[in-house]
């Protein structure tokens, strides 16, 4: 189909128009309430459709294009379960397409009013972390799942010590019998309180509280009251209605974990782009938003990630900005280029194996992780840096190795 | 990478494991916490890689498996977000796959100790409709935005005379200032309890309260008082937790509308299958669910079609169903193919264009589609049953030649 009819179609099937002509489509109610195509550009030209179901008309070329749409703000209200019915909808399902990716979208300052952002955010994790200048550096509880409150507060403890400033919950670790929820929490807020109280450097802790939603506001109740100050949440599969809610009740930063995200992007041609989908986040309230790292262990590229990053750090209604979790196969190695890239270290950088499989054990491993950073931040390479500082050559040495 | 080593992977990400073998995993906690291989069957060969990313081994031919995964179920808990994101969750984006789609999933009956699954269901609709032994018939009022309460409600009156025994807003409409809900909700249950009374017959009509959970509270509460009999939410997007605790707290049933749905599902090698997904929602309290109808006019195949429809039907933990919502370019014509192939009565069957664009009109375009399905449940031919019925006659010439 010509992509100008196709574009057509998909503004009148998401706003006042249908497949047929009814009655009630005046011209008043067209131009108070239509969907306007306001730029399309052809980009190419394919040889097949890219997915099923398509409509083809016979003999006519496969075109792809860009194409912007204009809703009236009034068809949707400052909603965003809507909003995503209106953009993300329906639409991915016509077939006059072979394939529809949300690219972006500019949200009006009206949702400001109802939805009013991370709570935290930035500032507000570096002040419950006491770390400025360099990137909140983190790592997750592994096993994921498996081990006891006892086993994962021993580890803590661990790590700790060998000086992070972070640690998270698996995703796939919830409230199991074999690690309660409560227990664990209790367990592991005894081993960083106690470290809190002899060294004043508090880690911040994310346990997963994803469920039902009197059970995360009783567990967003229990953390706090053990002195925790991070709670995550599963953001694809908990919700946005009920993220938004548990962002207007919580005191302590959400961590936004994406996971199903390959859902949403693993296809070019299916799905969203993270520049549209960290948007509906961070109104929802997420104050952290996991976004992949360079050189990780998935399948994305370095450029998708370097792009999702700067758009969480991009201010939207002059604020609102996620800190971004770098993570999956980072360690040291990464920390230059991804400072060139995004001119900052307002992030989390949340190394497994990169840094507790450091050979010289965990604080080495944290060590290197720092030494890093610092050398990107003063445009060292890390070669030279590492003249000066052993953890850092010796991660060079190691994972460099393992790396290649 | 050969496909078992790639389930290996899978299993072991999702599980106890992960990319570099860690101090805790035990031999004993590997017991208790590991997902486990079932069965594994090579299906096919690919030329190229389905989707961007996969870490490719050379010379290796690309191999398409059909696996079947088994989660120790205290790994996840009775907890849906948890379920999701063992299932569904970082494995997308794993590089051993250019592809990879959930099928399905055996959901262990624990579940039902924390989720009730659809309060109405199938017998709590019809009651509510008074409808039985032949299909809920609907429509939607359209234009899907721009009219105004006042419009809708006389909207409403035209299709409640002409004999429907369900509307429902567009997934489009939710609380624009054009149609404000309260409002809309008035003006329409005034012209449904009006003819409630005079009639006796009461028409569902399912309002879209989509948006944040105080809002969608107060929202139920208000079609409630003002005797309406159905909600509706986009259940992609205000979430399963939102929707588990709406479900927990209604007094009406849910219509559970997918839109979004393509994202999931449009790709073969990406995301879920409907059977998959259904479950889900079905735990979480959806009483109908949108299944396209074949011959529809988006991309799904009618095997496709059949499939949901038939999963709302299928009992799990021996009740749980759910009602299908067949729409997308229905009329008549497709009811007896659908009955044939589902062999139940137990839809909604959602007509647009194929009522209200009868050629002799709405009141007409019911009888049509009523005479169909009686056709259908009497194994007549459509063309056989016209021959008495006029104004399926009329509908077979118009929207036959219309579809042809």
């Amino acid at each position: 189909m010509p992509p100008e009819k196709a574009a057509e179609i998909m503004a009148g099937e998401q706003s006042s128009g249908t497949f047929i002509k009814v009655p009630g489509e005046t011209a008043e109610l067209k131009e108070r309430s239509a969907a306007r195509i306001e730029s399309l550009q052809i980009i190419g030209e394919v040889e097949a459709p890219s997915l099923p179901g398509a409509k083809r008309i016979k003999d006519r070329p496969i075109q792809r294009a860009l194409v912007t749409l204009n809703w009236p703000f009034e068809n949707v209200g400052a909603n965003l379960s809507n909003l995503c019915a209106t953009v993300a909808g329906n639409l991915y399902e016509l077939s006059p397409f072979s394939g529809l990716k949300l690219l972006d979208i500019e949200i009006p300052q009206e949702f400001a009013s109802l939805y009013k952002g991370p709570k935290f955010g930035i500032s507000g994790t570096r002040s419950l972390c006491n770390v400025y200048e360099r990137p909140v550096i983190g790592t997750i509880i592994k096993p994921s799942v498996g081990l006891s409150p006892k086993d994962t507060a021993q580890q803590v403890k661990t790590l700790i010590e060998a000086g992070l400033d972070f640690i998270k919950d698996d995703e796939l670790m919830g409230d199991p019998p074999h690690c309660p929820f409560d227990q664990r929490v209790e367990e592991v807020m005894k081993v960083i309180n106690r470290h809190a109280d002899k060294t004043g450097k508090k880690v911040m802790y994310a346990f997963n509280i994803s469920g039902d939603l009197d059970d995360m506001f009783r567990r967003h109740d229990w953390v706090l009251k053990q002195g925790g100050t991070c709670i995550m949440l599963s953001l694809n599969w908990v919700g946005i209605s009920a993220t938004a809610k548990i962002s207007s009740h919580t005191q302590v930063p959400i961590h936004g974990h994406r996971n199903g995200w390959g859902v949403f992007n693993r296809s070019e041609v299916l799905g969203m782009e993270f520049s549209a989908y960290q948007k509906i986040w961070r109104l929802a309230g997420a104050d952290h938003l996991h976004t992949n790292g360079i050189r990780n262990k998935f399948c994305e590229s370095d450029e998708s990630v370097i792009r999702s990053v700067k758009a969480c750090l991009a201010p939207m209604f002059g604020g609102y900005q996620a800190m971004p979790v770098i993570s999956s196969g980072q360690w040291a190695g990464q920390a230059p280029d991804t400072y060139k890239a995004i001119e900052s270290t307002d992030l989390m950088y949340v190394c497994g194996g990169g840094i507790v499989a450091h050979p010289s054990g965990i604080a080495a491993g944290v060590r290197s992780v720092q030494q890093a950073w610092q050398a990107a931040i003063e445009g060292k390479t890390l070669e030279e840096y590492a003249l000066q500082h052993a953890e850092l050559k010796q991660a060079l040495d190691f994972y460099g190795k393992v790396n290649s």
